[in-house]
This record gives structure tokens, C-alpha cells and sequence, in this order.
């Protein structure tokens, strides 16, 4: 075989793979910086980890979204925690202090919804369920500690458990033993009476004990050694809540506040499920554990996003944005039509599966922030004064971010395929107008090596954002799905074009 | 010093220059082709041999055009020659037939005209003006010809030659001999009254005579052996002709005609002018060799213009064009704003040196085209029904070739500071609505790594259409001038990162 040489380009970081005494030369973008250490300066660099995936057969507003059933949204460094109130992922993004940003959230319930349809059945253990009237397996911490089945008044065919115990958390509470490593999703009803607790106790590869305790208040997330807190809010109590945890995601973020990322690693691998306990008084019920609760998952952004709509139908982003320091930047409170329009996607896959009329209406009304133009706090501007886009980042002047502008399309498209009359109506108008304009527009993106970003240069006057292949891969991922619902060979012929170019193929020139 | 490896990507036309040991890489374009013979296979390539040029220090009307003081319009391979009738050049491109292609016509005049400002002052000998009363310089053929000075029935003050000989071709005419080498270009003023030809004789570098013959007639150049045949014009008989030849241009182009490129180049090398003849009945006057007649060239173009310009103010080209065939063509009989706008810069620079209002005049009537839409056979189109441009080549769809664009625009500035009146405020408003177009448009132009010679796919919605370097650099050299007529840091930013790209240096990514 023949001898390859391999350079790379510190400035461009472009890696040139070239086979020396043949012809053949390839070349491809890598990230990285350059790293000293041990003595020794290192290029550090990694390719692109996303990838082009295939065509699915068809699209349809119930099914799949897009490719989401690779993403695993809470796993992400800039996710801080999925917060004990909402079950939803609170974001670093552009803040460590955290905010709920409707992107994420829209997008960590459309990944569980795609999981859910793509993946395997969860395997499923029923803890407790009341029952069996067996309740032996609970542990007492002490004689004053009671545990009972009760009837449950609301629905008289169903066994609850009281349970009435110190809430002092250096109670060990009242307890259910277990080994567990593969189910590790915690899901349970619990209404609290008094004030109370649950925790989650697990065992590390040390040897050690390490307690995630879900408490009543507000504290997001809160690392004591090896105690670890997620508030469930302070208007907890009295009230029956639906708790669903990925335990060991919630271990990971709290071990992400104190030590490094490939120590948490190791400590999440070998860790297993020991106990959960149960403080205060309160009832609980269907107490699962579960290799996955996608739905539920789901749901807990669904319902999220039903109750922070605001009047104006949109989900407003509590953090600055500063897209382009100085130049382009947006106050906290701007609304994203990628975060409308994943939301919407959101929402009528929540109203196909539960028919329930308040998602399709939340999606609805989310559709009137595309009518107010980003100058008045909306996400509406015209590109040239002619063709209407829906901004990812409403900024003055407009950045026309390529593959919000689809997302919010997508939104536009599943509510229009599923509502009918005036909202069908209003979705199909937005839908077709932002239709017109992708058409027109698609090809300003296309560099004739790979794509841009944004249009900021046209607006601003500087050098093109040339799209990172992570980037390039979700516009090819796009126009593919795109191709599913409009026959425009546009759709085909581009992302066929764009694909090549991440084997090198350039367009031609003249 | 370091070890560099050169490799190259076929497909790609890719040349990488990569430091073995070290981490730099450069990479380049280049243009060319796999090649075999004598039993291998090369790839045979060229980098673009355009280069930006230093900008200069301020921009007029009169001045020196662009770079093109450093062109050679005539030495072109797809000029087919000058034509003996106009003296202008008669393209091959696009046909092999040959046509009068304003934009190369325009541009042959303003190289001329800015070789004649950059240039040193030519040196001229004058052969035979008549007012010496001495002609014994002048060999008769037989006793039946005859040389004598005459008054100038025009102009009284000034002495003319009038000759009487043989008109057949067999005859070697009143002949004034010479050796001559670098005093290359023939003027002259003559005036057949019977039938004639002016004979240029060279001596080939072989010791061979080779014969120019510029004959009455429609002959555009033909070629017998070592007689080569340029035709003055079927009417040229009976008036006083102006000839300005580049005498080793004709006998390059007829050369060519019958050998390659290499071996004209030889012929041309070594070959001297040897002697002058004429025959027929006629009169003649400042027979003239020069190292150069630069003015003189560049009015041949500036009268062919004024001449030829139909009712609609307009330059027809003459030819099909198919900028992508079946899909965007041009019938025969098209207007192009480049071919209006660099007609105009010659014009508006005729008129600064010559005051005659004619050329002037030909330049406001040229605006006219500007008006007429590319769908009703003009050249305005409109980008999103909002930017008007001026079409290099008017296609429907539209193709907003940029470096077209600019000359247009270049040639309506021109205008606008020369003209006064109805004329100036006609090129005025042009200009202006042109160069908010630009403004709004040149960075769609903007690859990120290169520039894009047009905006078909935008219009035709398949792959850009990547400028070679060539191109590039004219945009370069365009954006150069541009800043010196118009303030806006669009253009020296946008220069300066296009300048940039040809040394391998990309614009961001996200
Ligand atoms: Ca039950
Ligand atoms: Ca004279």
C-alpha cells in the first residue's frame, strides 16, 4: 500500500491527508487548539462527531423528529440539570446562572419522543403500587415510623401508601432496598402532607454511599460532599406530583459541580441504585424503576411549556444573546421562532398522542409571534423587503440563521398537517410563505465548499460565518427531511451537493 | 531549511504545498489537465497569471482605465485580428466566424488609451510627409509609374504625395525601403482614386519575403502562402483613409491562420520590417513608422463605436450565447450593460481629449439600454423585484455576473462626472441605483474561500458557479477602483479579505 503523509494547517485547521507518491489528496476540517503540556506543544483537535443520517422513508407530524433519537439533550455540558420542579433541562448557555431555555427544552422533549418510537420497549419494575397490600419490603427507620395501604380517595378502585416519618433528613427515612444498575429511572406519585423528602441512595465504585435527596423548595441543584439536593419547588407540598428522574443523570450533573469530566465518568459507570427512601408524611404510589420513561420525559417538557406560555403565545428567553458582540445582540426576554416552532413541533406530537385539546391550542397561539416582526419583539423579518423569515436571533439588523429558519418551518408544518380550521389555516399561511422564501434563499448558504451559517455578512458587511460541519451536517439533515414533504428537486439536489462537499467536492468553477 | 512535499488532487485541480516536518500547508488552484505522451502522463497546469495590482492613488474619467494598461486585446487568441476596415478587433469567441464584440472592441481601446498614459512617449519616424520636395527615397517599378508632391486641395498649407502605378498585385509597387525592428506600428494617410493596395514586406527570419497586403474589398484576412491579405473596405476607395496597423500583429494573426503558437511566435521574433509599397492611383501622407499609436488605436475603437451604434443607443452582439446551454442562452442581437458601460468609458474619454461632442453624445444615447428590461431585449433586471441590475449578459433567468456589473457601473461614473444637464443627471441616477444594489449584493458574491462569477444558482437553483482566480483577482482589482470613487469600507474590507483568500486564508467559521 502506499505511504500517506499527514499535515495539518494550524490556521486553517484544516487537516490535508496526501498520499505520497500517488495523486490522491483529501482534506478535511478539524477543531481543536494548539496544547501544551508535559513539555511537549500538541495539536488537539477532533472531527466532527455529527453525522449525515439516512433518508427516512416519510415524515409525518406524529412520528420521528428528524434524527432526534441520536440526541441525548440532558447529557450535554451546557445542560446544568433537569430541574426538580419541571423535570425539564435548565441551560448554561450564554449564563452559568442557568435558564430555562425553550430550545432545549423543546428539543430534550422531542429527542425522548423519538427515542420513544425508536427505540426498544423499557424494561419495567414495579416498586410499589399499593396493591398487593404486601408491604414488607419497606424498612422503618424507627417505632414512631408507620407505613399503611390506604384507598385513594380520588380514584376509589386504587391502593395508595402513607407513609409518616421524622422529615428530618438525618432520618434515613422509610426504606425499599435494591442492587440495581440497568433500570435507573425512578418514576413515582407522591403528594407530601407535611413537609417530606425522597431520596435516592446509591452505591459508588468505592464502596461509598451517595444520596440524591428530592426536597421540597426552591434550591436548583446543591452538592454537600456526598449529599446532593434537587428542589421540587416550595408549592410542592399538598399536592400530588408526578416525579420521573434519570437517577443516574441527575448524579452526573451534581458530580459535574466539583470535579472533572472523565472523573464523573468513572464514578457514573460503576455506581448502582441501593435504596430509595421516603421522608415526612405523605401517600405515594407507582413507585418504578425503568431502563427508560421517554414519555414521561416528554410530557414533563409538553407541560412545561403549556404552563410558561405567556400572553403573546411565546417562550421568552430570560438571557442576553450576544450573537455578534456590540453589534448583534438581544436583550434578555426575545422570543426565537426556532424556540416557537420546535415547541410547536413539541406540542402536536403531545396533543396526537394525548388528545388532549390544551397542547394544540398552546401551539396555536404560539404561532402569533411570527407575525410580529423582530424590530417589535417578534422574530419576523423580510429579506430585500420581499421574503419573509422567521429569525432563530431577532437581532437588528437581521442574521437570517439557516437552520432555525427550517426548524421553525417544521413547527409551521406538523401543526398545519393536524389542526383544522382557523389555526390549520393561519399554520398553512405562515408555513407556505416561509416555504417561498427557503426556496429563494437556500442557495445563498451554499459557499460551493460546504454552507454558511448565517447571512450576517450581507447584513453587517463583513466576511461570511461559514458553517462548522456539526452545522453543515444538521442543514443536510434538514433538506432531507424537507424532501419528505416537498418534491422541490431542490431539496434533493442540494443536499446531495452538500454532502459532497464533506468528501472534499468543490461546485465548479468557471 | 525545511522539507516540503508538493501533491496535488486530481479532481479537485488542488496543489498543496505541505511542510513535512513542520505544521504549514498552503493551497492552491490550479488549472490543467492530465496529459500523455511520450509514454507518460502528466498533469500539465498553470496558476492564474492575473494579479491584483497596487491601487492607485485616485480615479478619473480621463484617466488610465482599471489595470488595463497591462492588457494586450489584440495578442489575444480569440482575437481573430484587427480588421483592416475599422482597425478594431473581430472576436472569435463564442463563434469562429468572427464577430465585432463591443466589450472587447472597448476594451482594446482603453488599454490603448491607458498604455498611452502609463507608457513612455513612443518613438516616431516619419517616412514621407511631402514637404521635403524630395522623394528619391521612393523606387518606381517601370517607367510607366510615377511619384510627384502635390498641394493638398484641402488644406493648402500642406504638401501630399500622389502615385500612379500599376493596381495588379504582381506589381511590386512604388516602394520605399527600410530594415526595421522596434519602430513596428504603420500610419498613414491615403487616398485611393483607382483601384490599389498598400503592401507591407517583412524579412522572416529565414531570409525569406513575407507580404501584408491591405487591398479594397471585404477580405477579412486571408492567407497564401507568404501573402497575406487584409481588406481596407469594399467603399474605402475614393476618400482619405486613416491606417494605423501594429504591422507584426497583422503578420501574427495571419500566421496563426496556418501554424502554431509557438512557431508564430518565432516568426514574429525574428522578423524585420524590409519596405513599403503602393499601387493603383491614389494620394498619400504622413507615412509614419512608431513604436506605438496608442491614441490612434484607441480612436479606431472610439469611431467604430460612434458609427456602429444603432437607434436604440445600444451595441448588438451579433452572436449566440449560451452561458449555460439550453438553459441560458442569448439569440444573436443582444445587448450587454458591460458592453454599454465600457463603451461609455471610452467614449467619455474620447471626448476629454478630443472635445468633440459626438463621442459625448454616443455615450448619453447609450444609457438608453440601461432602461430597457433583459426580458424585452435591455439589460435591467431586478434582484427580489427590489435591486436593479445591470446584466453582463441578460438571461432569463438573470444572472448577475459581477465583474459585468461593475463595468457597467464604472462606465455610468464616467458619464456622470463628465456630462452636464439631462445627461448627467440620466448617468447620475443610474449609477446611484446601481451602486445600492452593489452595496446590498457584493457579499453574495463571498465564498468564504473565493468569490462566485455569478448568482445562476440562485436562479437556476443548482451549484454556485466559482470565479477562477482569474476572475477573482478582476473582482479584486474591480473593488480596488471602486473604493477610490465611493468612501464605504465595504469596499477596501472587502478587497482586503478577497486578497486574503488567494493566499489560502478562509473566512471565519461558527
Ligand atoms: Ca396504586
Ligand atoms: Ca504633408
Amino acid at each position: 500500500s502506499e505511504p500517506w503523509a499527514i499535515h495539518f494547517s494550524k490556521e486553517r485547521k484544516m487537516l490535508i491527508v496526501a498520499n505520497i507518491r500517488g495523486r490522491e489528496a483529501f482534506l478535511y476540517s478539524v477543531y481543536g487548539s494548539i496544547e501544551s503540556y508535559d513539555g511537549y506543544e500538541r495539536f488537539e483537535f477532533q472531527h466532527s462527531y455529527s453525522k449525515v443520517h439516512p433518508i427516512p422513508e416519510e415524515y409525518s407530524p406524529g412520528g420521528i423528529f428528524m434524527s432526534f433519537e441520536f440526541y441525548n439533550v440532558e447529557e450535554r455540558n451546557r445542560v446544568k440539570c433537569l430541574t426538580g420542579q419541571y423535570g425539564v433541562p435548565m441551560s448554561t448557555q450564554w449564563t452559568s446562572s442557568g435558564h430555562y431555555y425553550p430550545i432545549q427544552i423543546a428539543q430534550f422533549g422531542l429527542s425522548h419522543y423519538s427515542k420513544h418510537l425508536a427505540g426498544p420497549k423499557p424494561k419495567v419494575q414495579v416498586l410499589e403500587d399499593g396493591e398487593s397490600g404486601d408491604t414488607s419490603e419497606w424498612l422503618l427507620p424507627d417505632r414512631r415510623s408507620q407505613l399503611a395501604v390506604k384507598t385513594d380517595v380520588d380514584f376509589t378502585d386504587n391502593s395508595i401508601i402513607e407513609f409518616d416519618t421524622s422529615e428530618n433528613l438525618k432520618n434515613p427515612g422509610i426504606t425499599i432496598s435494591m442492587d440495581e444498575k440497568k433500570l435507573s429511572t425512578l418514576s413515582l406519585d407522591i403528594k407530601f402532607i407535611s413537609n417530606g423528602s425522597l431520596t435516592v441512595l446509591l452505591r459508588t465504585g468505592d464502596g461509598n454511599l451517595f444520596r440524591i435527596h428530592y426536597v421540597l423548595g426552591d434550591t436548583l441543584i446543591y452538592l454537600q460532599k456526598r449529599d446532593l439536593y434537587y428542589g421540587l419547588g416550595s408549592k410542592a407540598r399538598g399536592k400530588w406530583l408526578h416525579i420521573t428522574r434519570m437517577v443516574m443523570v441527575d448524579f452526573q450533573k451534581g458530580l459535574a459541580l466539583s470535579m472533572s469530566k472523565s472523573k464523573v465518568a468513572k464514578f457514573k459507570r460503576n455506581a448502582r441504585i441501593a435504596a430509595i427512601c421516603l421522608r415526612g408524611h405523605g401517600l405515594v404510589d407507582n413507585v418504578t424503576l425503568s431502563s427508560a420513561a421517554h414519555l414521561e420525559h416528554f410530557f414533563d417538557a409538553a407541560n412545561y411549556l403549556v404552563n410558561q406560555q405567556d400572553d403573546q403565545g411565546g417562550w421568552p428567553i430570560m438571557v442576553q444573546r450576544k450573537l455578534v458582540p456590540a453589534v448583534l445582540e438581544l436583550d434578555a426576554g426575545w422570543y426565537s421562532a426556532m424556540g416557537q416552532g420546535q415547541s410547536i413541533s413539541l406540542l402536536v406530537r403531545a396533543y396526537i398522542v394525548s388528545k388532549d385539546q390544551k397542547y394544540l391550542d398552546a401551539a396555536e397561539r404560539a404561532l402569533d409571534v411570527f407575525e410580529i416582526k423582530s424590530g417589535d419583539g417578534g422574530v419576523l423579518t423580510k429579506f430585500a423587503g420581499v421574503y419573509d423569515w422567521y429569525e432563530e436571533y431577532p437581532t437588528t439588523p437581521s442574521s437570517y440563521v439557516l437552520n432555525g429558519f427550517i426548524y421553525s418551518l417544521l413547527g409551521l408544518y406538523d401543526l398545519k398537517e393536524v389542526a383544522s380550521g382557523k389555526g390549520a389555516a393561519h399554520a398553512t399561511r405562515l408555513f407556505d410563505v416561509g416555504m417561498k422564501t427557503l426556496k429563494n434563499m437556500l442557495l445563498m448558504f451554499d459557499s460551493g465548499s460546504g454552507t454558511f451559517y448565517d447571512l450576517r455578512h450581507l447584513t453587517l458587511g463583513g466576511a461570511p460565518n461559514r458553517a462548522r460541519w456539526d452545522y453543515h451536517t444538521v442543514h443536510i439533515n434538514q433538506l432531507n427531511l424537507l424532501s419528505l414533504i416537498d418534491n422541490d428537486p431542490l431539496f434533493t439536489t442540494t443536499a446531495k451537493r452538500w454532502t459532497d462537499y464533506m468528501k472534499g467536492k468543490l461546485s465548479p468553477h468557471n
